[in-house]
């Protein structure tokens, strides 16, 4: 039998207790062995759960519980996670987590001190929720070189942007119905303004690339200046607008620059024909080209299947599946400046410019015009094209 | 040091060969070993390659050397392959294949002479190309009960709907094309008669849902009766044309229904906008929902990579990764007569039906007219809708 703690029991923290019951026995069949939760950690008390009886409000109860092999973190947050998380590892527990923001700040010291403790550290469930990546790009995607990462990384502003694109809401309408359909929570600045996409793209990037790389060092936009005359005009170009986490290593140093923003993507392509609350993430390798991984990427059980997973490959392997990347610091990145785009444009006034196409759109306001550089561009090369004009929107295209 | 024996050094072979190669180093630090190429089998000599002087014409050499732990079958056909395969494995010998064929007719037993011999028997590469898709399915959904897996599983028949729907061309141009392009074989039959598909579909299910299903329980329709008039008529009705593999689980006895059949599928949809070559895979699972994996379902490196995987795998597992499902029989599947969807179909004469929407094609010959039934229909129900009618096509709607 192998003892598992849940640490949080909201959203996610539930939803691996519900699969841990409800599938128990075809879990316990895949792995040979039984997974017993044996302690919840939260401040409230669930007398109608199958697991009240196992309720507790202080760490140490665990940590100091040798029979507890592996402990599953849902709490959100960084320091009391941290803290938490820290001494499981120390205790020789394996910790599975779906805790984004603790692993894309301190993913680098936790992996290691978990293969100085012999256990594991795993995290699968905090890029995608439910989305098989992390662990396709350790196992399938290893006799490749990696190049390039890409994706539709936040559910939110995805379903903020389907509904502008489809139902022509405004932002501000969107963003309500989002809230209203429990898709966004009450302050959505971590999924407007791009915080959630910069922590997993920051975790795609360290596993991908080999070297943590941290939200700070990742120029990071939201979508919250993104109009309805935007949309106009990208669907005219035979584009839709989404939100992009993109890192891109280059071949001459190795040197990796990761970046979030919004991007005109060609109507065509399978990245815009992610809709609604669903992610995707593209993985290019030097062997394999282009995959893409597509599924939920929140959501209670799509998260806490995820999270299972991970503690079945903990039983499976015995806490010996080791994971790794180096730290990084400011020498192992390079800077988004250096990245040549196509751009898209929306200006004041009505007058074309060389070098670009420009585009149509029924609805657009008098004195008002956009278009796409033909060429690939730098920010710098760019902002220099634009540098008399009143630039009101400037998105790259992919 | 690992000794690998590659049989056959054609396109997959030798691709694996040089990732092996090239991408040496890089793979020998992830596994923490050397990975060493032996032995090629081959009828032919490769004068002017790296692995010249390493080329067998005898299996018996790489059978009884007992420093070989790893043979990599990319032979492709059956007997030969069936008899190599079970002599590598009852030897203790690891074996990895891209032999789609030999795991849809011989997967069950191979596995079960792999798990007997203590060694591993994988083929991620048997399926989708490079696309990580397998160990996905036996790994990160391992918390899921599977429900159904629907795929574009075959990159040639894709390619030449493709290019019936974007350049008009005729399925005979198209097909044409594509052996110009190198997408299709000289004799192309087991592609466009649907058989690549069904050997796919029979892997994944066999693997998603733990009993074997063998090719010839699987209703297999190509793609050769497809016409440009459907093609049009699919596209004003908001569909694209795609050739699917399908399986799914009833919940009421376990059973499992699998077919291959061209299926039209909503434009907006992510399986829609898998186009030319590229494949992409969905699974539903209870606690998942829907996740999709897309990428390259052939060529010469794609392919190779997901080899190369398995090998690595095999290395930092020590050959004791286990795969395996139950053998499979009459009593473990249910026919596809009892699975209902919506149905498209084109007739001769110019009539209305109902229960139908009338599809609009501008191209259309006189006298002809197609529509879409409003409900699920099984097999039967359909052909009793359209007893008395002159059908020219028909399709699910998926």
């Amino acid at each position: 039998m192998v003892n598992v703690a849940i640490l949080g029991y909201g959203v996610v923290g539930s939803g691996v207790g519900e699969i841990l019951y409800k599938n128990g026995q075809h879990i316990s069949e895949r792995v040979a062995n039984k997974v017993n939760v044996k302690y919840i950690l939260d401040r409230r008390e669930f007398p109608d759960s199958v697991f009240a009886d196992r309720v507790v409000h202080d760490f140490s109860v665990i940590e100091n519980d040798p029979e507890v092999q592996i402990v599953v973190e849902t709490m959100g947050g960084v320091p009391f996670p941290l803290d938490c998380t820290r001494r499981a590892l120390k205790a020789g527990k394996s910790v599975v987590t779906s805790n984004k923001e603790l692993v894309a700040t301190h993913g680098c010291e936790l992996l290691k001190l978990a293969k100085e403790n012999h256990c594991s550290y795993l995290f699968e469930a905090s890029v995608g929720g439910g989305i098989p990546i992390l662990r396709p790009m350790t196992s399938c995607l290893a006799a490749n070189e990696l190049q390039e990462i890409v994706g539709i990384l936040n559910g939110t502003t995805n379903y903020i942007l389907t509904r502008m694109i489809r139902a022509g809401l405004s932002f501000d309408a969107a963003l309500k119905e989002a809230q209203a359909n429990g898709y966004a929570e009450r302050d959505p600045s971590a999924d407007i303004l791009g915080w959630d996409a910069c922590r997993k793209i920051c975790i795609l990037s360290s596993l991908g690339f080999g070297r943590h790389i941290y939200p700070d060092q990742v120029p990071t936009e939201g979508i919250t200046g993104i109009t309805l005359s935007d949309v106009a005009y990208a669907r005219s170009g035979g584009y839709k607008i989404k939100l992009l986490g993109r890192s891109i290593r280059r071949d001459s140093d190795l040197k990796v620059c990761a970046y979030v923003a919004p991007h005109l993507v060609a109507e065509d392509s399978p990245l815009a024909n992610v809709e609604d609350v669903f992610n995707a993430i593209q993985v290019t390798g030097d062997s394999i080209g282009d995959v893409m991984f597509y599924g939920r990427g929140a959501g209670k059980l799509p998260t806490a299947s995820a999270v299972v997973a991970d503690v079945m490959d903990i039983v499976r392997m015995k806490g010996k599946k080791v994971i790794s990347w180096e730290e990084g610091g400011e020498d192992t990145v390079y800077s988004v400046e250096e990245i040549a785009n196509q751009w898209y444009v929306r200006v004041a006034g009505d007058f074309a410019v060389e070098g670009t196409r420009r585009l149509r759109n029924g609805d657009a306001k008098d004195g008002e015009n956009a278009f796409i550089t033909d060429e690939a561009l730098t920010p710098a090369q760019v902002r220099e094209l634009t540098k008399d004009m009143d630039v009101k929107a400037m998105y790259r295209v992919l």
